[in-house]
């Protein structure tokens, strides 16, 4: 696999294992396919698959996947406390390794086109794929869930679809199919019960108030743990890395009269992530993934696959 | 290859590259071993080889070696600037994965062993595979060099080798095999071009002077830079680490009000290493290798060699 594609389709379907199991193993019935993750959420009954695959491989497998779906799941019948209007709900596509993100909104373009022509299931083009730029926030197209959508498609221009009819498919619904940046979610926890530290950090930092690009943010609270927390989202650490945004907390805590008690990543992060952490606390000059001792013995080994860096938009 | 074993002999030849390139391929011509590196270095008349095998190959490849070796140089007519005392000089033994310190003390001790009985090539044992704890030091062993080496070891006990007999071979000298963990070779440059201030940091850090254990540290003179470097060998990172090493230096550097330019990494660093930089500066409560997404992806792979953490000591 020279190039590496991840993509997260989010089924809704959270309860029944077997259809479940169905879907992934439509996914993985082709080459250069290979699942990372299955996050089954019965309260949001619905199902988070994240896998990878080659630019080639990654948009067959996701119509796999898609099409099996439409088979298996209802809308009608689905009842779960997170928002949704297909049965697969959202597909993004996120370059990993040697691929642009450009590449991947091609990929998400004709997966859209394909799950129409395919599938009959209309499909909405979001994020960084999207042309309707209003539709690059994913809320904004599923703001009305399955339910409404289904009204209001069929007379409100702007709810028409980018591949399809202005009619959602009978039970499959539709369709968000989108390309971005790799998602880092990073939390940290501050030695004070005081959620209005963290509120204020959060508003500091985050970018819709003016803060560091790429960043979101929110104060939450750790009851159990007598914490408060500054939750986020970097959604692109090339533009804003892990690191800057920590000292970014550790100077407003700081000021604030309050600790760094830990900080925790969720989900998966890619290593450049947390070497670009080590390389700028410590102004390293001449990092490359060359000094690295596994690197070079992966080189050594002809392993091409592991030795190069992993290259993020 | 489950276990992984770094081998760095340093071999006593280094215009004559036909010899260099036999003895390398002496070393490779097995299963199992992977070149990582060789310098050639014409001034000290030297050759350092990295390579890398697995805790039962690895051995064997360096005796390939030091047989080549003792058959192609002669030490009679070897001239350099770097002290030595054999064909093959010095053989360390460096654990890297799935290998414990002693395991390379084992392999050390029977290299040794065996150096001895096929090619008549006396050994010393030193660092961690040292009997004489006096040994542990290389120096202790070598300062002599090969040409009085020979002359006292014939009538000095404290000079007689851990195996043979009194008396170097006559072409190829004697050999110290040893070993150790990993050595971090690690600068950081000042903001100034007052080398008093890299001495006394250096003093103030290094073990030999009751600052951090583990850490070996000088102060130099970067003319052509204008700066001074405080240059560093880390014998074991996971006792103090790249990051407890930056910090304190950055802590002096303050004191004498004076900035820390850039720093730099000086051959190769096992990923642990940087990646520990990270975790200690976010203080990340919840890192592991799952969270790091390629290595979900070689496990996901099945490639069990690139999926596991670097184990060092």
């Amino acid at each position: 696999m020279q190039t590496i594609v991840e993509c997260i389709p989010n089924f809704s379907e959270g309860t029944n294992r077997q259809k479940i199991k169905s879907i992934v193993q439509a996914l993985l019935a082709g080459p250069d396919v290979y699942l990372l993750d299955t996050q089954i959420d019965a309260d949001h009954n619905r199902t988070v698959v994240t896998f990878v695959g080659s630019r080639e491989s990654v948009g067959e497998a996701a119509l796999r996947a898609i099409g099996r779906a439409a088979e298996l799941i209802d809308l009608n019948v689905h009842r779960g406390v997170h928002p949704r209007m297909g049965a697969t709900d959202v597909v993004p596509f996120v370059p990993i390794k040697d691929v642009h993100l450009n590449d991947c909104v091609e990929i998400a373009r004709r997966v859209a086109e394909q799950t129409w022509r395919q599938f009959r299931v209309p499909t909405y083009l979001y994020e960084e794929a999207a042309r309707d730029p209003r539709r690059k926030n994913l809320e904004y197209i599923r703001q009305r869930q399955f339910e409404r959508l289904r009204e209001e498609v069929l007379r409100d221009p702007e709810r028409r679809p980018d591949f399809g009819e202005a009619d959602l498919h009978p039970t499959a619904g539709a369709t968000a199919v989108g390309a971005r940046n790799f998602l880092i979610a990073y939390n940290i926890n501050l030695n004070t019960t005081d959620l209005s530290v963290a509120k204020a950090i959060a508003r500091k930092i985050r970018a819709s108030d003016g803060g560091l690009p790429a960043v979101k943010a929110i104060g939450v609270e750790l009851k159990a743990l007598g914490m408060v927390q500054v939750s986020m989202n970097l959604t692109d650490y090339e533009t804003t890395s892990i690191g800057t945004v920590f000292d970014a907390v550790a100077e407003e805590a700081a000021r604030a009269g309050v600790a760094i008690e830990s900080s925790e990543i969720v989900g998966l992060v890619p290593r450049r992530a947390i070497e670009n952490v080590a390389i700028q606390h410590l102004k390293l000059q001449n990092y490359s993934s060359r000094l690295i001792f596994e690197s070079q013995l992966a080189r050594a080994r002809g392993d091409a696959s592991e030795s190069g860096d992993i290259q993020q938009d």
